[in-house]
């Protein structure tokens, strides 16, 4: 235990009173608990700068009174006080009540959680701790502020063998999640002012950063394949953010002629594609499409890249790949900024990365995510039949269910009241439109395959009994 | 190995030639290198979706020219070409030299790296796998947004115990370095296009952001004791950034008179404080002086905090306590913003500090940093004499030198030409100063004790000759 009296020779009061008033009222206040051990004298005395007399007699004064104890060959201890008036100060009132889950959820299909049971925690954590033996310097100084060189290489490696995007560790920037990497974006290309597009839905997260850096948003409408070029052609728009692996949160994949039309836009307009990657690698059906950036001729595409569903959310570790003279700009830009993503992360997932734990975690994951996909496309048409149609069923770790018969909001309530919790996708959209509230969001990604099925049968429970049950064609 | 062809049933040319083609080329570009384990024809087969057919036919026929090789019960392998033509595409030119240590420095009186001696390593690998272990899902899950609650509670704890702030964890929000405190408080505040005055000199990378969320900053002069009060008052700042434990770079500890001045002029302005105590363990002589946060009434004063100095840089991990009303106020504007420190970091920490290591590694480090400036200040005082004075010897991790009869960049120029590397402190002026050029700046935290000897001797060798060497009164 140490204390920090505060003690003023330039006060009336004697330095001696003034260190038992001020150990006492920490006593009274509950600051200084019973059974806490006291500095002893000496190291008292050394840390005030007082003489020893100035403590000892404080001491004493308190020990007589009964606040502080004495244990022959123990030390000095805070004693056992009639009234123990343990408090901290209080707050205005309480601010955040820590999350809890509700006791009653027995299934949540929350978006943004990843699964648990393939996770290979055991080599996890010997990336972590192999990652602090390695070398020693490191840790005790601030590492390279566009991210530590050995996990760049390794991001430029996979994103070469499994995305397509060609890539030296030069043009990779590792940054502290998706927001960061929009924030950083939005003032290396000075976009405070400008017009920025973004297909309508979208994602929220960065949405929030774009009108925080003092961006005017454009939303793009989405066609059935994607978003509408033609919108973005009279847009004016500087900059585009796209998800087309999957479109966030609607799940279609953006065709290969499209992508080459959103090319040709940003090399007409001299504009900037922001492809957002988050979960390319999660499809399950019909072929890989190139990603935009490995289509790219003239730097116009930003690539981004997470950790978040392909390994953990906790990693809290994302990144960009940037043209060469765009990185140049920033090392400029950014000169005097440290990386905020610690280095012991980031070296323990290069580490996971070389040692192939990645790809084979990848590899699994798909497959894991692809059944429990299947088990949710097959509970569906199972229990809920006609009365929904599912959106954006080829990829990805979240769908969206368009109700018939049934607002959102009312199946999120039933549901809620049966232990099954759903959430409207409604802040997706920039602007108010009539089909959102017939549309809700289903993740998956941390669910169980039991859970998946439990929670859809109970769902479809709470759905309007009264449309003809009709046989239909199958979903898939 | 998994790779990513683009096929397209569209284009006139056959799937299993625009596999062909495909392969071959990333083996001649060298994407595909040789001794690569290709996908197997059944893997292949269901990742592309295409029929088995075309996969063996574009093997086959990549295997007769020896592109491929197959050998039996092992798998399909990228085979040696004659010319290997292994490239990365080149980049206009090379961006950044990664970071080597010029093999000719033996001393670095960098500032900012930390002492790697006496660090417990062990104890903190322990806690980064004890983390992993303690419950499971939570490392599937985004965190909470302001950090993860038992480091907020080690933290709130040892704020008290140790600083004298008295702070709930709810009053605690966890970023990702100081930076990014800055960044926040400007945001929160609204400070863009507000005045914000700063020590001059001050430190750089909180200056930088303040300059990047559009604040107009008002350097206040430095006296003796720390910054003038007086040129604050006259100021119109609505806030101020200060060093008050141990201004930067200066080193002096400002007087608690000039503490309440400070709070004063806070509360007749409404003007927040932000107090940068971010070394504010290593106070090596004097008594210790309450933090501002502990003697401010009004809740104008918000603490900023770190572990990059009394623990690891590599940790990236820093804090604020705010008062209630603006925690408030920060959960509604921040509402979509995710945290960004790796809750695997935040919860080893707070780990670390329940166990009681981090209070005994800084009491530890207390002990240890105070000896090595303690050789430090000896050494300048034998081998530099009155050449130089020293500035600011009471506490940190730095001190300056202002020297007599040198320029700075002189004396830096012929120490590094002698393996010595030292600083000027120069950029942390935001105004030209005459003063600026006579200075340097000796970080010592990661050097031993010999180093450190050793480092003085050879600067002083670097000092001019010609003053007359008197004995003079001993600098402490
Ligand atoms: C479209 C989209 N991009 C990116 C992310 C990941 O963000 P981060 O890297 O901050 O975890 C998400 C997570 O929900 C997302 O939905
Ligand atoms: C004055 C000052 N504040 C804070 C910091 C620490 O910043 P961070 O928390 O980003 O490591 C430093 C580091 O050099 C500093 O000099």
């Amino acid at each position: 235990m140490e204390i920090s009296p505060f003690l003023n020779k330039e006060l009336p009061e004697s330095l001696y009173m003034q260190l038992y008033h001020w150990i006492r009222k920490e006593i009274e206040d509950g600051r200084l608990m019973p059974g806490t051990k006291m500095p002893s004298i000496r190291e008292l005395t050394a840390n005030l700068n007082v003489s020893r007399n100035t403590v000892e007699t404080a001491y004493q004064q308190l020990q007589a009174e009964g606040y502080l104890e004495s244990i022959p060959k123990s030390g000095v201890w805070v004693a056992e006080i009639e009234k123990p008036v343990w408090h901290l100060p209080p707050t205005e009132h309480p601010i955040i009540p820590e999350k809890q889950a509700s006791p009653k959820v027995a299934v949540d299909f929350e978006y943004g959680n990843v699964d648990l049971d393939k996770f290979p925690i055991k080599q996890w954590k010997k990336c972590l701790t192999d990652a602090i033996d390695q070398q020693n310097n490191w840790l005790f100084q601030y590492g390279n502020k566009i991210g530590e060189f050995s996990l760049r290489k390794e991001i430029a490696h996979y994103l070469q063998q499994s995305r397509g995007v060609r890539a030296t560790p030069e043009q990779i920037l590792i940054t502290a999640g998706t927001q960061t990497s929009i924030s950083v974006l939005c003032r290396l290309l000075s976009l405070n002012g400008e017009t920025v597009a973004m297909e309508e839905p979208g994602y929220l997260g960065v949405r929030t950063v774009f009108k925080d850096e003092g961006c005017h948003l454009k939303p793009i409408p989405l066609e059935h394949d994607g978003l509408s070029v033609k919108h973005l052609q009279t847009s004016m728009a500087k900059a585009i953010y796209v998800t087309p692996s999957h479109q966030f949160p609607y799940g279609m994949v953006l065709p290969v002629a499209k992508r080459i039309q959103l090319l040709k836009w940003a090399y007409q307009t001299n504009g900037y594609i922001f492809e957002d990657d988050y979960d390319g690698e999660f499809r399950y059906r019909g072929q890989p499409i190139p990603s935009l950036k490995s289509l790219d001729e003239e730097g116009r595409v930003i690539y981004l890249g997470t950790l978040s569903k392909c390994f953990l959310p906790t990693a809290r570790l994302s990144y960009m790949v940037l043209p060469p003279s765009l990185m140049e700009l920033l090392l400029q830009k950014f000169a005097e900024y440290n990386q905020s993503v610690s280095p012991i992360i980031q070296r323990a997932v290069a580490q996971f990365m070389k040692s192939g734990e990645f790809e084979k975690h990848i590899r699994r994951m798909r497959k894991w995510y692809q059944r429990k996909h299947q088990v949710l496309l097959t509970s569906i048409q199972q229990y809920m039949d006609t009365r929904v149609s599912i959106i954006g069923e080829k990829s990805g770790l979240h769908i969206l269910l368009k109700l018939n018969g049934m607002t959102a909001s009312k199946l999120i309530e039933r549901g809620l009241s049966h232990g099954v919790k759903v959430y409207s996708p409604a802040r997706f959209w920039l602007l108010p439109n009539d089909e959102i509230e017939s549309i809700i969001m289903l993740g998956f990604g941390g669910l169980s395959l039991e859970e998946i099925e439990q929670g859809i049968r109970i769902l479809a429970s709470c759905l309007p009994k009264d449309l003809e049950k009709k046989g239909g064609p199958p979903l898939r």
